[in-house]
């Protein structure tokens, strides 16, 4: 037993609060400013890994959970592209109807980071030099990631499968336009196939939205029929689910109403990321619903 | 902005330490030393919510996840249970086979906690109270916490559906049976529908053999006809995937080697945890692998 691995250091704690912040998908890149909290001594002379990346790159739990949901993915658009839906699975909000398929050819729409790929290169520097995460960190990592990201489990396989049903495979990031070429290789480094800039590879900057996916959603729309999305954002799959602002419970039954409700695992797929973005966050009063309240006896009024 | 909420407090520490090291599924109830490490001051006035159940419990991008194996899940057993097949999903640990189907009635087999249910009644005691779990506790949960535990998104729909298809949830959960009449009650009071002792519900208890699974497992093939069987840890499918000593990436590779890596997502539905269990361990080593080393060009050699 390696015990001391299973306890997150404190040392991590601040490159938690501001990665928790950042969405690489679909928010702005704010850096929330993190309170006087009490700290550790500075001394802490080897941080631990945060729980949520033990859980997600290291685990065979969490690889089987990615594995399931590129099977579950490549099962429902195998079946589509053979059936030619009428529609996209992508929502024009103009009208919040989908875009009609028409006779364009099929395609399936991924998040890059932590959907195609797991930066791994970035996320074990911010945790190992306790360093909050910033954007100049990220951005030579746009540029030099090549070779050090890794495709993501079953994801390949899903890749290879997607094409031989004919179904291209589309990336729409919110890596900058300007590292293009850096994104168009790291994706091909990790196996994945080609993503071409304008083609298969939409990124940041494409268009005068910023960060939205939605305009960038619309131009792919406009050139394909999409049979498939993914992501582990909301913002991966509509912009008004973009509201990292909102109380957790609030995101929750916006993006699980109806009609999105019978979308989740059925055009829409979400992998699972418990490392970043604005899913980590939300207090007791959050988090706990007051009617699941519960002490145990003997501590009862303790707090 | 809640800022202070997105910073996970170092008060939770050992809180997770041993949350860590506690599969409440399939696991011996180790308490794991934690090591003498940097710790808060006492006065930390209100701890934070540690990341893992902010992402499970309280965001959409958990609760999607969820429902999604849910769907997975209930979409493969309705098809199977169609036509009917000759095979149970649980192997028969002596022949390493699947047992036979026979004639007996369909069922599905879930764990319990964090598969059918959110124990959010002990975790949000432990994390407010910065206490580590502990057996009593845990005891007085399962005997207590009727009503306060929540059925996981889309659990409901999923034991709906299933049973106007003639398939019996089934729960085998390393509860104990001598608190039988309390999980029984708080599987019901959280509208999940009946599990009955000793006919739908197999406990820690049961047999001679502890937390592993496997007999309860083989007293449930031969009775029935298991067409799926979910779980949120690896030994909720075999024992011998159980090895929370092991290194992540053996673990990794064991369980998802041939014949197994196709039995994911097709009959075996894994839940996503990041909050407790042998899935959050391993240090930098484990969980970044040596060829994705990265560093900032303008750092390099600064660790």
């Amino acid at each position: 037993m390696t015990g001391a691995n299973l306890l997150p250091g404190c040392g991590r704690t601040k490159a938690i609060a501001v990665l928790a912040a950042l969405s690489l998908s679909a928010c702005t890149m704010t850096v929330v400013e993190a309170p006087a909290a009490p700290t550790a001594p500075a001394a802490a002379a080897v941080p631990s890994v945060p729980m949520g990346q033990q859980w997600l790159y290291g685990s065979a739990e969490g690889a089987i959970s990615i594995r399931q949901t590129y099977a579950q993915l490549t099962s429902y658009a195998l079946a589509k592209a053979k059936a030619r839906p009428a529609d996209s699975v992508i929502i024009d909000e103009a009208t919040g109807k989908p875009f009609a398929c028409g006779n364009k050819p099929l395609a399936a729409v991924f998040d890059a980071d932590e959907t195609l790929i797991w930066n791994i290169g970035p996320m074990r520097w911010f945790a190992l030099t306790g360093s909050e995460f910033d954007a100049k960190t990220w951005d030579q990592w746009e540029k030099t990631g090549t070779g050090k990201a890794a495709a993501m489990p079953g994801a390949l396989e899903a890749m290879a499968a997607l094409r031989a049903a004919g179904i291209t495979p589309i990336a729409n990031t919110n890596r900058s336009a300007t590292n293009a070429a850096g994104s168009e290789q790291t994706l091909a480094a990790a196996g994945l196939g080609e993503f071409k800039h304008g083609e298969t590879l939409f990124l940041m900057g494409d268009d005068a939205t910023g960060s939205s996916k939605d305009q960038r959603r619309a131009t792919i729309a406009s050139r394909w029929c999409v049979v498939a999305m993914a992501g582990d954002q909301l913002g991966d799959f509509r912009n008004a689910f973009n509201k990292p602002e909102a109380p957790p419970l609030a995101r929750r039954t916006m993006a699980t109403a109806a009609p999105f409700d019978g979308l989740w695992g059925n055009g829409w797929f979400l992998f699972a990321n418990p490392v970043y973005g604005p899913s980590i966050r939300g207090g007791f009063d959050d988090i706990f619903p007051p009617e699941t309240r519960w002490e145990p006896q003997d501590q009862q009024g303790a707090r």
